[in-house]
C-alpha cells in the first residue's frame, strides 16, 4: 500500500469527478458498501485466486479468546472487489432500490499479493453494474457510457473489442475439446495477446489437449477475423439468439460511436473471471495491448443468494491504469483554477487587509494560498513558483500588494 | 458497518464536493493514506481509549504458523483516525511534500464500537491541518476554513467556541487542584454541557478532588464568560503570549466573521484527545450542545516521529453528523441536473432514435436514464415519478416521442 502524493489525488479527484458527471448523466446512481464484509460471503463468492488474497480481520475479545484453530481466528474480511459486495447489497436492500438497478460503485479494494511497480495493496475500483435487464440493452448502455466516460478523460484512441461466452465454449466443443476442460482452455486463450499462438499451442498440448483439437481451434481463431466469419465456420454449433445478441450489440453502438472509438469482435477475447455467461468485453488505448476496462455478463451470480436468478452485467474501469496514463501525460493543472499566493508579514496589525482581498480572489473561484513572509523571501517565491502558483502578491504590513510578474511557462512552471 | 442508498450517496458526494472546493479555495490540497497501517505505529499515538478499538489484521503464511501468542497473530491494523496517518505520511514524505503542508484528508476510519443508533463501525472523516505554522494564523485560516466550508452545505446558524489546554492547566492549578491530576479534571469539566454544574462537581469530588478546589473552580469557570473576565481573575497564572494569542485569533477572526458566525471564548471547552498542546475550537450548528467540527493545536506529536517538533494544528469536521442534519432537510434533489426518463420499446429497430436523443439531453448536463417500456406501462411511469423523473417521454418504435405532462409537486415529488 502507498501514500499518495498531493499532485496525484488532485489528477484522481479530477479523473473522478469526471467519470461521476457521464454515469450520472446516464442514469446510475451512485451506492456505497463497507470496505469490511464477512469471511463467510467473502469465500463463496466464485472469486478464483482472489479469495486466497483476502486480508482477514482478527475477532476480538472473547470470541478471539474461544477460537481453537487460525481459520476461527477471523470473521471478517477486507473486500477484494466490488462484485461481490454488489450482489450481497443488492440481495439485502433491493427492495429499498429502483428496479432495475443501475448502480456506480467507487472505492478502495485489497488484495494481499506480492508487492511488485505499479501493482498496490490497495487499490481503487470503478464499476457501472446494471441489474435486472436481460436484453441487450444494458450491454449497449455500458459501452456506451464507459467509452463516454473515458473521453472525458481526455482518452480518445479507444477500442472496443466484444465476444461471447457462450461461442467460446461451442468453439472449444466444435474444434474437438472435451468440453468439461473448457475453463483450462480459456486460461490458455486468454494468453494470446501477450504470447505468441505456439507458445499457447505448446501450452495445452502439455496440459492434455488432443493435437488436432489444438491446431484446428487456432486456425479457427486465426480465421474468424468478423462475427460473421466466425458463424460461418461454427454455423449451427450456437444458438441462434447469442448470433443475433451480438450482432444487435455491435450494430447499435458502432451507429453511435460514429467514429468516437473503434468497436470490433474478437474470436480470442476471454476475460478471466469464472461467473461470466454471456457477452464479454474490453477496452484497449492506443497501441497497448493490455486493457484499460473490461466486463461482461454474470446472470447466475445473484440467484446463489436471493434463490432467483435476476440478470446482470458489469464494467469495470481499471482506474490506477487510468491514472498512471494521465499522470505520464501530465494532465494535472490544465483543469485546475489559477492559483494565487499571498505573501504577508506577520507583523500586519489585524490581518485584515490580506484576509479580505483572499476572499474577494476565492470568491472569483481561484485557490489563494496565504503564507507569512520568511527571512528569505527570494527562495520562497521560487518555491511557490515551481508549486504552480503564477500569480504571486507580496503584501507590506500596510495592506499595499505588490504583484509579482507571472513567469512565462519557460522558466517557471510546474514541478516535475 | 452499514451499506448506504442512492439518495444518501448523493448528499454525502455533494457535501464532499462542497467542503474540498472551500478547502482548495484556501490553499489546502489533499493527500491520501491507505486504510491499513502498521499495529506498532497505531498503538504508539496516544491515542487513547481509540487504541483498544482497532481492527487486527490476521497475519499470513508462515508469519501466522510462527506467531506464538494472540498478540503475535497480527501486524496491520485499519486506522482509527486521519491524524496518526498524517503524522506518519508526513515523517516519511516530508522532503517531497510543501513546506508549510497544508493538507486536507477525507476517508474512511474503523472503530470496532459496540453499534449504536447512529454510531457506525466505519465512518468518514474529513480533515484539514496546517504542518509547520506556530503562530496563531494557522488557527485563524483553519476557522475561516471551515466555517466557510459549513456554510457552503446551507448551515447558516453556527456557533465557533474558543479555548486554549495552557489557560485550562493554568485555571485548574490556580483553583488548587494537584497539577498532576489535571487529566482527570478536564475529563469531568467536558461533560458541562451535557451534565448540570452540580453533577460535576459531585464527579470531581468522588474522584477525590480537594471540594475548595471543586467549588473555587466551578464559580470561575461560572464567572469567566469573557476571555478578559477569566484574565482579571487569573493575572499572572498563564503566560501573557497565551493570552495574546487567543485574543489575536478572537479579533481577526471576528473582524472577518462580519454576521456570517458567531465566535466566543468558552473557559470551559475541553476537547477529548490528550495530544493538544495550545488552542482548541469547536463548532455548534443551531441550538445543538453536540459539536460539528472540532480540533486543536498538536505541537509535540510529530516531534515523537521524527526526532523535531514541527508545529501542527488541525480542524475536523464531523462528516456523518453533518451528512444526517443534511438528509433531515432533505437537500437531495435542489442542487441535482434535471432527471430525464425515456421509455422506449424493445422492438424499436437500431434504438438510434432513442439514443441519439438520449446524447442530445446528457450534452445539456442533464441525467438521462433509458428503461425498457413494461407491460404495466401506468405503474412504470409512476415509479420513475416517485423516483425524482419529473420529465417522462414515452417513445414509440418510430422514434415519436410523448412526453408526459410534468406533476406539480403536490402529487409526484420524490420518495421520503
Amino acid at each position: 500500500m502507498r501514500d499518495v502524493l498531493p499532485d496525484e489525488v488532485a489528477v484522481r479527484d479530477w479523473a473522478l469527478a469526471q467519470i461521476l458527471t457521464v454515469y450520472r448523466r446516464h442514469g446510475f446512481v451512485r451506492i456505497e458498501t463497507p470496505a469490511v464484509e464477512s469471511l463467510r460471503l467473502l469465500l463463496r463468492s466464485e472469486g478464483g485466486e482472489n479469495e486466497k488474497l483476502i486480508f482477514k480481520i482478527l475477532k476480538r475479545g472473547e470470541k478471539l479468546a474461544t477460537a481453537g484453530s487460525a481459520e476461527e481466528m477471523a470473521d471478517l474480511g477486507l473486500r477484494f472487489d466490488l462484485t461481490v459486495p454488489l450482489v450481497r447489497y443488492y440481495a439485502q436492500n433491493h427492495a429499498r432500490l429502483p428496479q432495475p438497478l443501475k448502480a456506480i460503485q467507487i472505492g478502495p479494494v485489497w488484495r494481499a499479493e506480492r508487492p511488485q511497480h505499479g501493482r498496490y495493496r490497495q487499490f481503487t475500483q470503478c464499476d457501472i453494474d446494471i441489474l435486472g435487464v436481460a436484453s441487450e440493452v444494458a450491454e449497449i448502455e455500458l459501452i456506451l457510457a464507459t467509452t463516454e466516460a473515458l473521453a472525458a478523460l481526455g482518452l480518445k484512441d479507444l477500442t472496443v473489442r466484444l465476444n461471447d461466452r457462450r461461442l467460446l465454449t461451442s468453439t472449444v466443443a466444435h474444434c474437438g475439446f472435451d468440453p468439461a476442460r473448457a475453463g483450462s482452455v480459456f486460461i490458455a486463450l486468454d494468453k494470446l495477446d501477450k504470447a505468441s499462438r505456439e507458445g499457447v499451442g505448446e501450452e495445452l498440448k502439455a496440459a492434455g489437449h488432443p493435437p488436432p483439437a489444438v491446431e484446428r481451434l487456432l486456425d479457427l481463431l486465426a480465421s474468424a477475423t468478423t462475427l460473421a466469419a466466425l458463424r460461418a465456420r461454427l454455423d449451427q454449433a450456437a444458438d441462434e439468439p447469442v448470433w443475433r445478441g451480438l450482432q444487435r450489440i455491435l450494430d447499435t453502438v458502432e451507429a453511435q460511436a460514429a467514429g468516437r472509438f473503434r468497436l470490433g469482435f474478437d474470436a480470442t477475447l476471454v476475460r478471466g473471471m469464472g461467473y461470466y455467461t454471456g457477452p464479454i468485453f474490453e477496452i484497449q488505448h492506443g497501441d497497448s495491448t493490455s486493457s484499460i476496462a473490461g466486463g461482461g455478463r454474470y446472470d447466475r451470480m445473484i440467484g446463489r443468494f436471493i434463490g432467483r436468478d435476476v440478470p446482470a452485467t458489469g464494467f469495470s474501469i481499471g482506474f490506477e491504469r487510468v491514472i498512471g496514463i494521465l499522470m505520464d501525460r501530465g494532465l494535472a493543472t490544465d483543469n485546475e483554477p489559477e492559483r494565487v499566493a499571498l505573501v504577508f508579514d506577520e507583523a500586519m496589525p489585524g490581518l485584515a487587509p490580506v484576509l479580505s482581498l483572499a476572499r474577494e480572489l476565492r470568491e472569483q473561484g481561484k485557490y489563494v494560498l496565504l503564507e507569512t513572509r520568511s527571512k528569505r523571501l527570494g527562495k520562497q517565491l521560487q518555491e511557490l513558483e515551481t508549486r504552480g502558483y503564477r500569480r504571486i502578491g507580496v503584501v507590506g504590513t500596510d495592506g499595499v500588494v505588490e504583484w509579482r510578474e507571472p513567469r512565462s511557462d519557460g522558466e517557471g512552471g510546474r514541478r516535475a
